[in-house]
C-alpha cells in the first residue's frame, strides 16, 4: 500500500474540523449506530462469504441483475482484486513467450495512487497520462470519475466514444464520487451492458462511513464472474454487511446537500484564491485541489492542525503533484468559514 | 473462493446448536458488544490503514517486535496475501525463461481448501500430499497445525527438522487452532527467528468472533515487510480494530475450557463410534472428522438441521475426502448430548 493517505485523523487527536478526507461529515449516524448495537450477535457467526444479500439489495436498487454486482471490503479491495485478476508478466525479468494477453495499464493522473500501486504489485506495467487518449494501447485503463484529487469530471460523450472505440482495453471507472457532482456520468446500466467496463462504487463516500469498509463493483456478468472467482471469502465483516443493508434501506435519510456543497465549493475556492496564497484547481465536486505559492503542504498541514484544529490532506504524494499541493473537501458553511479565517490569518 | 464453507448458519434459520464451524460458541460477549456500541463513532472515520496499534499490542503480548506482525482481515486475507506475493508463472501457457524462483506449492491434505485455492488463483502449481515429506521440492509448503478438518497435530521435532533442512521452502503454518490442543506446537518466538516460516493466527478461533474478521501473521521481519508492501490499506475495519484491542486487553476473560473440550471430544467420539454409523478420526483438538458407513453427509446435515436443529459441516468438499465425510467441533456437554441423542436416533 501507499503510505500517507488522507483522514489520518487518528494521528491528530486535537482536530475539530476534518477537511482531509473526501467524506461529507454531517450525516446523523445515530440510527445506524443503534441498529448496529442491536445487531451485535452477528459478531459471533461468520458473515455471508460473498455478501450475497447485500449484492441482491444493491442490484435491485440499481435496476441490474445480482450477477452484475460484487460487494467488496471498500472500493480499495476491488482495485486490488481487479489488478490481481489480470494476466501478468513473470517476475524476475523472465521473458514470456506466447503470452499476448499480458496486462499493461494506463492511469489518468493525478489521481488516487492505489490504482498504480495495485498494478505494480501485480506485476503490471503502468503508464501515467494526463488525459485519456482516444486510442488506448493498454489492456487496462484506470479513470477516477469524478476525479480525486482534482474534483473534475470527464465529459460523458468522449468517454463513451473512447470505451467503445477500444474494445481491447478494460476500462476501470472509479465512480466513488458520483454523488458529489451535477455533471452527467456514465449510467450503471450502460456500463454493465458493455464487455469492457468495470465501475467502482463507494458506500464510504455516499454514506460517510469510512470505518466500515463497504464498496461494490458493477460490470458485465462475465467480468463480475471473473472477479468473483478470485475473491476471498468473508472479506466484508458481519457488522459492515448489516450496516450496508441498513444504509440501503434508509438511503432517503442520507440526503447529501449537493447544491449547498457545490455552492460552498465556489465560495471557498474564491475566498482561498483571494488570499493570494494559493491557486485553486477548478472542480466539478466538493473536492478542491490547491497549490501553495510558497512553502510546503506538510508545513501548512502541521500549522493548521496545531493552531486551528483543522486537518487538510497533504497531496504531495499524488503522482504528478508537488510538495506545494494540498486537498480539501468542503464541509458545512460554518466549518468552511473557519478554514477561510485560518487562511486569511496566513496572509 | 471455494464454495461451501462451514458455519452456513445464515442459511438455516432454525438451528439451535452449531457444530459446523470450529468456533467455541460459549463465551459471554456482552462486554465486547457494549464496548463496540460505545465505539460506534469510529465508523465515521477511516481505520488505521495498517492496524498498527493492534500490531503493537499483539507483538507486546507475544514478546516479539511489531515488525514481526501484520494484522489481516481474518487469517484468510493472509492466505491470499501470501499466495499473491510469490513469484509466479505467466498465465496463458507461456514458457518462462530465466525465472528460477517461480513458485510451486505443497499442501498437506485433507486441510482447509483455501491454501490451494489461493495458490491456484495466483498461478502457483499445487501438489497435495498426505504428510509433510522430509525433503520439500517446492518453494512453498502449507501446513494447518493443528489441522482442520482432522484436528491432528504434527509432532514438533520432525516439523522443526523439516523446516531447517529445507531453507529453499517457505513454510506457512496455519496456527488458527493452536489454543485448542495440549500437544507441543512451534513457539512464535522460534518461528520469527527463522527466515522461512510464516505463522497464521486467528482471533476468530481464539475469541469466537468470526463475524469481525481479525487475524494476524507472525514471521521474520523480512517476510512481514514483503507482505506489508503488498497489503491493501484499510483491510480491517474500525470496529474490528476496536474489538481486537478490547479482546487483547481482556484475554483473561476469554478462558477456553480446554480440558473439558478435550474430554468431551473423547466422550463424543466414543459415543458416535458406538452407534456403529460412523468412524471417527483421532483428534488432538476439539475438532472431530467423521465418516459415515453409508449415506451422504449432505443428507445427514439436512436431516439433523430439519429434525434436531443441529448444524454440522458437510466435509465432502475438502480435497481427499468423500461425500461420506462430515466435521463437528464439540461444544458444551448438554449440546454434545443433543448431538449424541440425534445420532442414537439414527441407529
Amino acid at each position: 500500500m501507499l503510505h500517507g493517505h488522507g483522514d489520518d485523523i487518528f494521528a491528530y487527536p486535537g482536530i475539530k474540523v476534518n477537511f482531509s478526507s473526501n467524506v461529507y461529515n454531517h450525516f446523523d449516524h445515530s440510527p445506524l449506530y443503534a441498529h448496529l448495537a442491536a445487531c451485535m450477535p452477528a459478531v459471533a457467526n461468520y458473515p455471508e462469504p460473498s455478501s450475497a444479500t447485500v449484492e441482491r439489495a444493491i442490484a435491485q436498487r440499481l435496476g441490474i441483475d445480482a450477477s452484475q454486482v460484487i460487494v467488496t471490503n471498500g472500493a480499495i479491495e476491488a482495485i486490488y482484486l481487479i489488478a490481481s485478476t489480470q494476466p501478468r508478466p513473470a517476475k524476475g525479468g523472465g521473458v514470456v513467450e506466447d503470452a499476448p494477453r499480458t496486462a499493461s495499464a494506463l492511469v489518468v493522473t493525478p489521481t488516487f495512487s492505489e490504482y498504480a500501486d495495485a498494478c505494480r504489485l501485480a506485476g503490471i506495467a503502468v503508464t501515467a497520462v494526463d488525459q485519456l487518449p482516444s486510442s488506448t494501447p493498454t489492456s487496462l485503463a484506470w479513470l477516477c470519475n469524478p476525479n480525486n484529487p482534482t474534483g473534475t469530471v470527464m465529459p460523458l460523450e468522449p468517454l463513451l466514444h473512447t470505451i467503445d472505440a477500444n474494445p481491447q482495453t478494460l476500462f476501470v471507472i472509479d465512480a466513488s464520487y458520483s454523488h458529489f457532482t451535477q455533471r452527467p456520468l456514465l449510467p450503471v446500466a450502460e456500463a454493465v451492458a458493455r464487455p469492457n467496463v468495470i465501475m467502482l462504487h463507494s458506500m464510504t463516500k455516499r454514506f460517510a462511513v469510512p470505518g466500515l469498509r463497504i464498496g461494490f463493483v458493477t460490470a458485465h456478468q462475465a467480468l463480475i464472474g471473473q472477479l468473483r472467482a478470485h475473491h476471498m471469502p468473508w472479506s466484508v465483516n458481519s457488522l459492515a454487511q448489516k450496516a450496508a443493508m441498513f444504509l440501503l434501506e434508509h438511503e432517503s435519510h442520507y440526503t447529501l446537500p449537493l447544491q449547498q456543497l457545490l455552492d460552498e465549493r465556489q465560495r471557498v475556492a474564491a475566498a482561498l484564491a483571494a488570499t493570494g496564497i494559493v491557486d485553486v484547481h477548478p472542480s466539478d465536486t466538493h473536492i478542491l485541489l490547491c497549490h501553495l505559492h510558497s512553502g510546503t503542504a506538510t508545513a501548512l498541514k502541521a500549522h493548521l492542525a496545531n493552531n486551528h484544529g483543522i486537518l487538510i490532506r497533504d497531496a504531495a504524494n499524488f503522482q504528478g503533484l508537488t510538495p506545494a499541493h494540498f486537498r480539501i473537501a468542503v464541509q458545512s458553511p460554518p466549518e468552511n468559514d473557519q478554514l477561510i479565517s485560518a487562511f486569511k490569518a496566513l496572509m
